[in-house]
């Protein structure tokens, strides 16, 4: 084998002289081909992996521009720290106080301002309160002699560091003071471990928190002022985008399953609106934290400090509760066994008639909230979800004498809503099998519209509690009981 | 006014001059009585606020154990390094080197072993990629005249922060880099504004990364050596439970709805199970954390290095589907509107057949994660399931003659397996609303069926990715069919 290679490759040089590029293809032989090969697929997919990394980059930067301006602001902030420090003369240590301006700052810097608030005061208070104790531990240890001073430190660092960490184990500590009880045991253990006197310790300690304290303020500054992101109104938008995608999503949803003929233009829209639930059943550890954040944040735009984030968490309950429900729905869409055309009209416009009052309902919670405005139209259109459930509630009363009873009995008991339904073709009796989907269909529907008042009373509740503007006396509330009796024909 | 309490103050005094606790609380007058009753108030309200904290501690250091002895290692290892560093003699800077080792364990410490790994080399690699670059960044800066120094390391922090803070934006590096990004940035910054020159900042540098290196090895040390918390373990023992908790509320569920009279002992455990579901739903965040962190491990146990962590993120998404499910028909229980006697016991028999069942091949699930073994009765458990599934189908099938025929059609037309129900006792035709939250209950238990083959699904590739043990082959399984025929009778 090597021989023959090795003659190949005389026979290569002899023919091809003056071709490098050849002469070099024809020494590596098989082999080489092969690494060549494999150098091609090696490079092709480093290179299609960096084009697609990058793509993945272009689009969280042009999808959400504040997350490029944040970055911007974090470099803008270390800069001013960093060069602040630099320019000084007095500076000339590393291990110095800028080190802790310019940790502060990394440490302390959020995408959202109630995130940073909240670093912030809780790295300024946990360090003084552990500067503090540190302090005094300090001074005990200092005047219990040599032989003890090592075991007090000792046993006090476990004792604190100790029931702090397991302080960081209980939820309400956890969500609002984590950073702060890691802070406590770090600055805690710094100040005890270190060899100095107290009255050094005091100096050092008045340095290292005014340094914070030019950090925690660059911060806040810096957050606050060039395109703030609020936690609050993150997770007021987050709602409502939530709410309106649960609208679409049961719209789309209840179209697609009573939709007679497939139209694939819309298809690919239409599916993308029917997964809007899934953002909904996903968001609630945003939502968690967003409020634990909001809490944090002063008074900004319509949100005054004492709103009531909380109640945003009940309404997210809601809306989850809701979005389980589509889930449900949804999977009936995919059932291969379908109700006669005739049931299948008949109950059809009713459910789209259900689906389209509630999306109405929650399209109006949308701007409710949107304009943190109490709506003068919710209560009719919540009528209106009611009465359509109603309405479907009695054709789907009148539905057995269509599934079981003969053609005869089948027009004699079909009620006057069924009439524009075509006449039932076959006089088999449709085995209830045929119709469970549609049945279930139509049961998870009312449910649906039912968790929709739960979604209701929360908006309700979070409109008395954050103080919503009041509704303004509308002319037309006369014209309601007409519109209603007019659905009733 | 202040003339007559001067009077009655004066009264008191010579009428009671012996009390002194009488003779003050005179002094006080209304106002005092008030403040005491407030101050009773307070306290009251205080000491039972601090009662229920204190017992909220218990239950939690109680409930889960490991977390108290998770705070031991904290204190333990924090001693170490503390004392270790104490005891020095050449320590004597507070600012100096201890403080980098101290700082990384207060850091670095976290209850798992993945977490803690993974802060661990995170850390390490950050700070070594980060200061070399800082180095580089410093001797081009210093090569460049004293001018353009402040400017070069100004754009580089800029252009360097500004990039790893955009990257935690991306998913894939916030999963895992996070924390490395941070102290990249943390020491980018650091090196870059330090005044020194670069031999000096090497010779800083080595001392830095090698108390670096005594922090994280303790940790690492105290971490896996005394009782380690494995997220890898956590994990799997996450989901078996959670497949349980399925399994009991889905059984709870059922036999709640179908359940003839209240047995009130039963009720609170019953009603306790059912609400298992809840815990699946809310443990995406739990999963996900734990998955990434599981990835850091090492081989333990029965773990490998390699173990599939992702498959059980896709078997989380597969029992929250059926928590789906399980949550809407929970809300079937509650409806008012109950299905004729009859009806419910036929189709009674049936669902709590396909509930018992479905929860069998749930349990026989757990066994086969707990166990890591892959079962032998899986199949034939999904088969009594299927066929459980199909004698409710086949009873919901001649359910329709049972809804609306007069009762001489009714009996002609009853299936045997009807036989056991009640004879009909009115002739009036029960309406299907009667019937519609049992139709919908039936309808969901089939698609919880179906939902729980997906979790089957989910549990052997699993099983095949995981490389669980085969199953042993068993002598009884010649009598499956026999069994599956009993069932048929």
């Amino acid at each position: 084998m090597a021989k023959e290679e090795a003659s190949g490759k005389l026979e290569w040089r002899i023919n091809v002289p003056d071709g490098t590029w050849k002469n070099l293809e024809a020494e590596s032989g098989i082999v080489g081909k092969f690494w060549l090969r494999l150098k091609c697929l090696i490079l092709g997919g480093l290179i299609s992996r960096v084009v697609g990394f990058w793509e993945k980059i272009w689009k969280i930067g042009v999808g959400e521009p504040r997350k490029v301006i944040h970055c911007i602001k974090v470099g803008v902030a270390l800069c001013i720290v960093s060069l602040f420090y630099y320019m000084r003369p007095l500076y000339d240590d590393f291990g110095g106080n800028a080190m802790w301006a310019v940790m502060t700052v990394v440490v302390v810097f959020e995408y959202t301002v109630g995130a940073t608030l909240s670093k912030c005061i809780n790295r300024a208070v946990a360090t003084f309160l552990a500067g503090a104790l540190g302090v005094g531990i300090h001074w005990v240890a200092d005047h219990s002699g040599n032989e003890m001073r090592p075991i007090i430190l000792g046993i006090s660092v476990f004792l604190f560091a100790s029931a702090a960490t397991f302080s960081r184990f209980i939820p309400s500590v956890k969500a609002r003071f984590d950073y702060g009880a890691m802070i406590f045991i770090l600055t805690f253990s710094l100040v005890s471990v270190s060899g100095f006197r107290v009255v050094e310790l005091i100096e050092l300690a008045q340095q290292r928190l005014s340094t914070i304290a030019i950090g925690t303020s660059l911060c806040i500054f810096v957050t606050m002022l060039f395109c703030p992101v609020w936690a609050g109104c993150e997770l007021h938008r987050l709602i409502h985008q939530n709410i309106e995608k649960l609208a679409d999503s049961l719209d789309a949803c209840v179209v697609e399953y009573f939709k007679d003929s497939g139209n694939l233009s819309d298809q690919e829209d239409i599916n993308k609106k029917i997964q809007g639930y899934k953002c909904v059943l996903n968001s609630k550890a945003t939502e968690e934290s967003l409020s634990n954040f909001a809490r944090w944040e002063p008074t900004h735009g319509q949100f005054n400090f004492g709103h009531p984030w909380k109640q945003y968490l009940k309404l997210g309950v809601a809306l989850r509760k809701c979005a389980y429900c589509i889930e449900t729905l949804n999977s009936c869409i995919g059932s291969e066994i379908q109700a006669p055309p005739c049931i299948r009209e008949n109950l059809g416009d009713k459910c789209l008639k259900v689906s389209c009052y509630s999306t109405k309902v929650l399209k109006e919670l949308v701007i409710t909230i949107k304009k943190m405005k109490k709506s003068s139209k919710i209560d009719f259109r919540v009528a209106e979800m009611n009465f359509a459930v109603k309405e479907l509630r009695d054709a789907l009363k009148s539905l057995p004498s269509h599934v079981i009873a003969p053609l005869s009995i089948a027009t004699i008991e079909q009620p006057p809503e069924a009439k524009t339904g075509e006449p039932i073709s076959n006089a088999n009796v449709p085995p209830i099998m045929k119709v469970l989907p549609l049945v279930t269909a139509v049961s998870l529907l009312i449910e649906i519209a039912a968790r929709i008042g739960g979604i209701v009373d929360a908006v309700e509740e979070l409109a008395s509690l954050a103080e919503f503007e009041p509704a303004k006396e509308q002319k037309p509330k006369q014209n309601q009981p007409t519109n209603v009796s007019t659905l009733k024909v």
